[in-house]
């Protein structure tokens, strides 16, 4: 994943444009992803899709011709979408389009301008410091114009249509946490669960934020009603604890998921209520689409420093904080792969685990292992009211347990699944 | 208000009488307050108007005729609806209907005895024990016959019949806190709310404690659909804490109102859970009323030890804590003015604030302003199934940002009022 | 209880034989229980009743003839449950079939292998470590045969059908708290019970754990939708708090009861959420039987280091803690047998209690007495949809109080008993 990232990196990505596409043919050298052209102008709910912005260069030179801001050194330099420029300016008017951080000296920020149509330049503080009274000449080589937005999409299709969506915005420039690892994370659980036989579709969206969003759930709201479950994945690589943002709803299963995982995981971690801020949960709960959709990510967006500045670099994410965020990803799809609700069929009176090899044969130990003990609350809750997670919730016992535990009273025909009456067309 | 309170604290109120008449006219200088008159023998569900008693003078004398106990130095004196009398009699007997306090050697304390004929004097503990074996003239000039109970009552008409009602008793005599406080504070808030638009109607009730409220009540049980939410105002002007007490069931509007208001209003305040004691409130909470009434005071009655007694009197009430209690009561006036339920019509993803001037032009910053979270949050929520209450709770936003953000995207049209089908008459 | 706990003490019971039947015999020298024999081989749910255990003489003797271990001196040296055996075996032979507990040295551990046909000794580890390298006689003078499973049931009837069931499980050897003091708490309570009248009727279990309790409920099913409430009473006279474990539903009224008595006891006590471990509670809650039946014991089973083995001895149990143990569960009793629903006649405001003698009548003082509280709440709650223990709950005053101000109302007409609508027949 961190070699993913490092590939990645110093392409200038924005909400359209070829660095995204760049950036997609990238990912398909991992997962066979479809790469979808929506033209400029497009409808999608309220927003229009924007022109298409490419950049090539961009500098800002003094008097002696030295590039005192150049964009090949990064791609933060330039405002994300800022309009072609050309032209001399005094320092003061070129002041008007500069951003720094004073309290960061050394950083860069990272500044867009999507729905407006201006340019401007990032630099340090030092940098903005260093400049002296001089006519400077400004250059901002893009394009601006009717084109498309492009995103990628890989469907991988499962026992059930039930889909699990994982999303990850791909449009920030040279930011490795936000969202390059979000990115690479999303790529690894797809080539993982390729391998895999799955009982739940899965649909990987690599994405621009908001728009891309938006857009591609204009085009597919007759597929809303098939995801169940959805996580959007965004800064999973830097050092912080983990943090499950809630659904819209907060007690969806794959909140209630991620929160038995995240507790078993023996790692320090955060449950974060939903609010109408934050990444593209922001429209999957929104309220006319209302999805099942979390997001997991590391320390949040905006409560670090590093956040949107060049700091956040390849220093930024660590090999080891993707592995941990990606084993946290298995662990909650295999909650959702396999949690089902069965009813015991021998309720009353506890069936008789000993004559079939399920139980301790010397009797008046005090100690009951965690198996029996996750034996005895499956079928004592395996009244068809109760799944599997609702089990490992009330005993305190982790899912992995409990689930080994059902699967071994199947065997001895202790235990059968909760079939639904499903009507079917005559004939 | 502390000058009302002023005003009212020399007279002798009681549940019937001339000092209630007298109280309820100072007020009419104020609001147009109706006087109402319910005739002595009136049953009022379990309870009957009782005789009307009124009082000239009352004292004891020693047999030098030193007036040693004197109605005219504190009304607090004379035993409340103390019946007449004119006799001579010893220490030993006076001392059986003599009532100190013990702990508190200065103090008067205030006693009644409205429902059973007896008389009685109370005096501060060391006028108690200044009294010699002697022979004693009591006299009390009062009468106990037919006559009247009397309330105020003002209405005050909103746009819809929706009545918020304000109750405060008003058959204390010498008492400052409790409530001369109330009064004055009911007193301002009818005045205040006569010269703004309302939505709601409001009825205003300055009535003696449990017999008013009760003969209230009685009279006017086909009143009672209407009121919505309702306050007892008590002892809302000394140096302690604001105090709200919830009504019967706990969770209605007024109640979350005022835990809301209280939570933000950056002061010390508590929530009391309802209990079947304490002011009117027992009345307008019984289980066939069963009103959304709530109760505001500051520290509760009967945990002070002022608490009737003479040392509740113009030093223990402060003008700047009435003018707290006073804003306090306008927020939550304000909440329930305001509180309604609105549909986002664009909830498929975020509708695009930026093109309507709503949000800032210079993406990536990582601070929102609260204005724009309490937009989104507004925008979030308003499915229609949660009014503007609901959001300012879930947000943790206080409501007027919640209000003012759902003006502005209904100024938008981003936003529409709730409308509930409301079948009309044909023609 | 502490001398028929000591009575019962030398004998060796099991799940099956006659040392269970001798005790139920000393049972009905105290109560008029009835003794149950249900046949080997007996299909109960999905169980067997096993055949019937019995033992006369079990030892260990070394070449020089000596009992190194000795049935006689403790029946838990002996498996239980163990199989006739008499042979000459060496030392490391002998030790595949010899539990003792390293971590107590002078304490025998207690073992049993009901289901798996085989033998063994328990011993001290001191002893374990004094068995030099020698030729022992085993022998095992015990039969396993068809017989019969045998316990003791006795059905108190109250005014109702509604029953309470109490349940004790009576197969343990030489084991005082458990279960001894279980028996001995079941009996007290019948022996208290019998003599006082019963709105509920009673049912007493004296049975082998497990199988005992899956028999009586295979061979009961038709009575127990009559049960509306149980107790499992064990290890209730060590030195510990007390310990109630909730049934599976959780919030029964069993449940809200003992938490109720144990809040109000002034002792310290633990409230514990239901798990599908334990004792005979197992059974009732399983979820195909699913009775409100909870568990009261002081430590917990498998918590205290004397916990199944020779330590639980007559030192272990405490005259006085079963004394408490008893005073709860009366408690306990007197709330189920008391917690009806009232309706207040008067509903509409307070009644006026002052003219029925119910109320002070000196008014103004600051302290409301407890039974006033009580009536007031009683009052205010008795609106058909509460209990008197919902009242006890919500207002914090102990059932005792709740439910004499409801006497005191109801005499006074001020309150009536909550008839539900029972249809008859015709005729």
């Amino acid at each position: 994943m961190y070699r993913l990232i490092s590939q990645l990196y110093p392409i200038c990505r924005s909400i359209t444009g070829d660095g995204l596409r760049q950036t997609l043919r990238i990912l398909q050298t991992h997962i066979p992803l479809e790469m979808r052209e929506v033209p400029t102008g497009t409808q999608v709910f309220d927003w229009t899709v924007p022109k298409e912005w490419n950049i090539r260069d961009a500098y800002v030179k003094n008097s002696k011709g030295e590039r005192v801001i150049d964009f090949g050194e990064s791609n933060l330099h330039v405002v994300n979408y800022s309009i072609p420029v050309q032209r001399r300016i005094s320092l003061s008017e070129l002041k008007e389009h500069l951003f720094a951080i004073p309290e960061r000296p050394d950083w860069i920020p990272y500044r867009t301008s999507y729905y407006k149509e201006t340019w401007g330049f990032c630099l340090s503080q030092r940098q903005l410091e260093a400049l002296a009274e001089d006519e400077y000449e400004i250059n901002i080589d893009s394009t601006l114009k009717d084109g498309h937005l492009t995103y990628g999409e890989y469907f991988l299709p499962g026992e059930t249509p039930n889909e699990v969506l994982i999303s990850c915005h791909a449009c920030h420039p040279s930011l490795c946490n936000d969202n390059l690892s979000g990115i690479a994370l999303g790529v690894w659980l797809a080539k993982h669960l390729r391998g895999l036989p799955r009982h739940c579709s899965y649909r990987f969206l690599f994405i621009p934020g908001t728009i891309g969003a938006i857009t591609w759930l204009a085009l597919n709201e007759e597929k809303l009603p098939r995801i169940k479950h959805g996580l959007v994945l965004s800064g999973v690589g830097d050092a912080g604890k983990l943090h499950y943002k809630k659904s819209r709803q907060g007690s969806e299963e794959i909140d209630r998921t991620a929160a038995h995982v995240l507790k078993h995981s023996g790692n320090p971690y955060e449950l974060l209520e939903f609010s109408p801020y934050g990444y593209d949960e922001r429209q999957y709960c929104s309220p006319g689409i209302n999805l099942a959709v979390g997001r997991l990510s590391r320390t949040p967006h905006g409560t670090f420093p590093e956040y949107h500045t060049s700091a956040d670099n390849l220093e930024f994410v660590y090999p080891d904080k993707l592995g941990e965020s990606f084993a946290v990803c298995l662990k909650i799809l295999f909650v959702l792969e396999n949690n089902g609700a069965f009813v015991n069929v021998s309720p009353k009176c506890e069936p008789q685990l000993g004559k079939r090899g399920l139980y301790r044969m010397i009797g008046g130990q005090s100690d009951a292992g965690v198996n029996e003990m996750a034996m005895l609350w499956v079928l004592n809750l395996s009244d068809g009211s109760h799944s599997l997670l609702d089990i490992a919730e009330r005993s305190g016992i982790r899912f992995e347990s409990i689930h080994k535990a059902a699967n071994a009273l199947q065997e001895h025909h202790l235990l059968r699944e909760k079939f639904e009456f499903v009507p079917t067309a005559a004939g």
